[in-house]
């Protein structure tokens, strides 16, 4: 079959691929050839057979402020989407919370995970082998540090079933996101595993991380950072805003947030932690894969005595980096500048309020009942 | 506070959006400023607050063949990541497939959905609205179609607890991904069922939908399009192409994809969908947080009474289009073009074949051990 | 081994049995051996190898008020249980609804399900058989009537993953529980759906049913009869006799039921419906298993513009009959009989009413702080 | 309404209140009137508004073979279920498994939980009182042990979400289930945490427990104790006892327990478990609502490479005592004096290998399709 003679692998560069592709396909490549990178920048340790760039719309929303215990201090949003509305939606609920004087947000590092699984002989020896892995921690986590001086090795949860052990390694990668030395290191660790324990290493990465995929273990025990995010407005605020109530904003936390995620079996018991997740995460170069764990997580609202909207969102799961992955290309490098966050914490508190700021617009807009309205008169100016 | 003097919203274009933050954050914002569409291509329907473009190297899989009743075609797969070895990872799936003569696809379309809520008076009410509602399908449809010539009301679920009734509006809106177009259609139908009902809208969107949040409810009943795709290897080519054995390929199916995903509760039964689908929806324009919905789904995999290796997987919940969203967007224009899909049903086949391309490597890598030497060798080359 | 030589099951009767078990054990079994039934009445249909039966002891709640459009009825409740305070409990609520003036409760009959799991040769053969079945949905049913002039198949689910597919069938069985029946007809289903479609049944319960095991489908398609109930309660009788106020009640919903059940991952989205339940169908030859599906379910509440306390409960898969199953035995025939429910539909209203009897009482005593309070005086007062 | 003059609750003793509804509701109660426990002996601690006692058939399996390191015990299993079927299933299984050896069983004590939710003033506030709670276990475990001699406070998982913490607390209770005792701990430890951190308790169980309820916490991080099971089965032995082969009973393992489970969303990753565990729970005195949480679990099974059949189970939360609740009732006593179980690790590991003897030999069943014949010729030797 023709697959078999010719290969984009086997040119040297993207322009010599992107003229094979034109030529096979009878296509014009013009728009993908424009590059503010070069092959050598990314050919291997971002991707394979690169053939040019794909270029997305960049907005930007707020600035919006965060407070921290003596200063408040104020960001803008770099986004990278096509949905028309989302940066304006961000961008109102930035103005809402930064009026009011910034957002509280506050974060817990659980460190990114790898799950591996294990075969043993049986139940007995899956037993030992929980024991013989909690006992030997310090063991392990010396040979975690002997791959990187990055990485530290700082908990290990143990379960199984029949002769299947699953392990789950929790990392502190300080501000890279860290998958890849993880992977490294387990694979260090699991061969240490085996000589200790006679147990043996089925696969390295065994659904137990959860890397990529929504799951209750990352939602209860949480992976990469825990994030949490509030604010605290005025009734005025809301309805010069946000054009609504916290009256109208609380009901629709406790009907579409919570009871519509009960009644769904939902892992998302928010309203679209996604968009604003995807957008930030594009624009600064983390992995678009890991928004599945990003998109996990609750809203909570109350309307307080004296009337004011309490609102607040929760991230049990953002995996997140200032260095390594996506973050060195030209445009990333510039996004993340944008932001200015010092390390990887930072950009955390600068995510979580994003969210909060787009889930509080959005939600108020519900109340209000102007979401198809909004899309119409955004999204649809051009058609 | 600062915020409310200044603001990005109010200038003209991207230029002097450019040019407020580079003098007030002191950043220069060069490659963001690069951009092979204007601010009309996109402000509004799009995108606000415009500043420029995000690129993201975008590489080249494939050919992958897929097999039709009658017909075998060849597809390259255009991919936009920064992730090492990912696509060399689905170029390597693509080569077995497409030597073994093609990966069988084949689907159903859902269609996209929306999920409102209602209050109601009491449960008989919400009990009675269940019934008028079904009663009155045909008029609804008739609603949804005045909306636009675009779009079919195909279907709808209820449920209720108390006064909350939720409802799952099922639209065709063929080639589009159409998440818009079913927005304005439900606003007209639930102005319809509150006449005909006396039930009140609380929120057009209910986590009903359930809109790029991971839900049983669209891993059960499906959302947009099911797609399935398969392949069966000869142990020869399981060997020479993915170092590895049909039994050994099985195991980690049977160990990671599914008594993992049990162990930790996931909606992923699967290796890395995730990576394969962000990965084709940045390139061709899609929406990146419906990512999350095309994260959930299961992988299988048999050896056969031959000793031959049959591998499948199955996405619930694939959310694509081939014209509207991001689409248009002159890299991703080509980028569909290089797939040469001709209606969104051939493009939901060929991320199908792609999804079964990168998770048969994968799964592969997993049990040939090679996982931490892969990512150490190419995404490592630079460092 | 000694298991090997004698065996209880050699033996012709209850009290033979006993013997053999005071001699082998050294034990008396005095207690065991009342019976108000006889080997005959029970052996092989109820049970195998019988030696006597346990006693539990049976308290009454009630009465409870349910309103019907014209009438309103009163009804005892019949509870076996060993929990302290909870048929207290349960008539505290009970006392409540009925002072107000009777609960009202709708349901929906889904019909007990099987779900049969078949084995295809591929997809296209797994989607033609999808298909296929559903065509001839109408042929099915007529076979499953031949099976027992007491059951009707209403409906088919079906969906599949690679080589395997799963169907969902729902019965009618009128007022038995129906499982037994349900699984014959089955068994007559799956040989005409191999005849027909060529595919080849694995398993006659494949865990899409899902029967006594928690289960989203169950959830969201239900599975039995999905049973609602509400009540609206004055601020008076709540101060009165639940010793709380409407606010607390509905911030205790709102914080365990719904908020805690998201933080937990929990498919009971209720207090402890698990308890009135279990309490019920044992009392009434109920299958104690089924109690597991009846488990899951939510619980909500409101303050209503007047103060009123508005309290509803939601059952998706109540699994229970008048006819056949334990019903016939003596105690149990006694316990319908306090009932006095003339049929499957009236009694899972009945036990709607008491699950929100129980749940409202318990909230209540949450609430109001005094669970704890509750089970040291009633509980303790023997030690 | 009538309710309101006439009571049960008013009446002195049992008898009176049979009498009562005996002329109420005209029916006779002679059947229920048996008791072979007094008034003095439940009233209060067990039961309110006593009428009599419920009786069910009690059945034995057995005896099944367990080993331990140095000796082989054997079991007889007392069963109470209305179930045909049931005891000779879980008799053969037993049989297959004492024929081979005996069942290997191991277990973790995990302990029974409380999870109650406190009210913090802010996120700020919620992670302090995390931290603080975290710091102080050493006092709460001294104010845990104050209450009782038999308790211990072995460990406290807290989570929060905006101004809602909630914690997890495992107590150790030896030889009782401990739900009561664990409430009463609870309720001081709550009180010192207000005192310690400011938060506010809104409710002693906050669903983060999960008691009664299916939960991924449950799951995730057990409750109760975990137990596993295990057999390994000659093909022989497969043939003569459970009538089918190694290879069918692992295909059923894998299509239904696992894979069904994963496309029906179910927490019981099982074939049967809730049937075996009602009936012991039922005969023993257990509390029959913890039958949700031992519903839950997971089946494997492994061809090995010498033909063998590998089969276990894992129950992540079961929830028994030998001491307290219903166990010192006359027949429950007898029935744990059969087992002879000397504590309740013994009795777990008895239930354990009950299940694993039901769970085989219903998985055997299926493989070899005779469920259906089973269920006919047992079930309906009566009608």
């Amino acid at each position: 079959m023709k697959a078999n003679k010719a290969s984009v692998k086997d040119l040297k560069n993207a322009a010599a691929r992107r003229l094979f592709l034109e030529k096979e396909l009878k296509v014009k490549l013009a728009a993908i050839s424009q590059m503010n990178f070069t092959d050598a920048d990314v050919a291997g340790h971002n991707i394979e057979n690169l053939i040019g760039s794909t270029q997305i719309p960049l907005g930007i929303a707020g600035p919006i402020a965060i407070n921290y215990p003596l200063i408040s201090k104020l960001y803008y949003l770099p986004l990278a989407t096509t949905e028309g509305a989302l940066v304006a939606s961000i961008s109102r609920g930035a103005k809402a919370i930064t009026t009011t004087g910034g957002a509280i947000v506050t974060l817990n590092t659980v460190g990114i995970t790898r799950g591996p699984v294990f075969k043993t002989k049986n139940i007995t020896h899956s037993h030992d082998t929980q024991k013989l892995i909690a006992k030997n921690l310090p063991k392990l986590q010396v040979i975690a540090k002997a791959t990187s001086s990055h990485i530290k090795l700082t908990k290990i949860d143990i379960n199984f079933v029949g002769k299947n052990l699953y392990c789950r390694f929790y990392f502190d990668t300080t501000d890279a996101m860290g998958m890849n030395m993880a992977t490294f290191a387990s694979q260090e660790i699991c061969e240490a595993i085996e000589k200790l324990t006679g147990a043996t290493l089925i696969s390295l990465a065994g659904n137990y991380d959860t890397d990529k995929k929504p799951s209750w273990l990352n939602f209860i025990n949480g992976r990469g950072k825990q994030v949490w995010a509030e604010i605290t407005l005025t009734k005025k605020i809301v309805k010069e805003i946000l054009k609504t109530t916290p009256e109208k904003v609380v009901q629709i936390v406790q009907t579409k947030q919570h009871l519509g995620s009960l009644m769904s079996g939902s892992l998302g018991m928010n309203a679209h932690f996604a968009n604003i997740i995807a957008a930030i995460f594009i624009a600064t170069g983390q992995d678009p894969a890991h928004v599945v764990e990003g998109s996990i997580g609750i809203t909570t609202a109350e309307v307080e005595t004296n009337g004011n909207l309490y609102f607040s969102i929760y991230l049990p799961s953002l995996i997140i980096g200032t260095v390594g992955g996506g973050t060195p290309l030209p445009t990333q490098t510039e996004a993340l500048k944008i932001i200015g966050a010092k390390d990887a914490n930072e950009l955390a508190r600068v995510i979580g309020a994003a969210v909060l700021a787009g889930e509080l617009s959005l939600t108020a807009s519900l109340a209000q009942g102007s979401l198809a309205h909004a899309h119409k008169t955004l999204a649809r100016k051009k058609s």
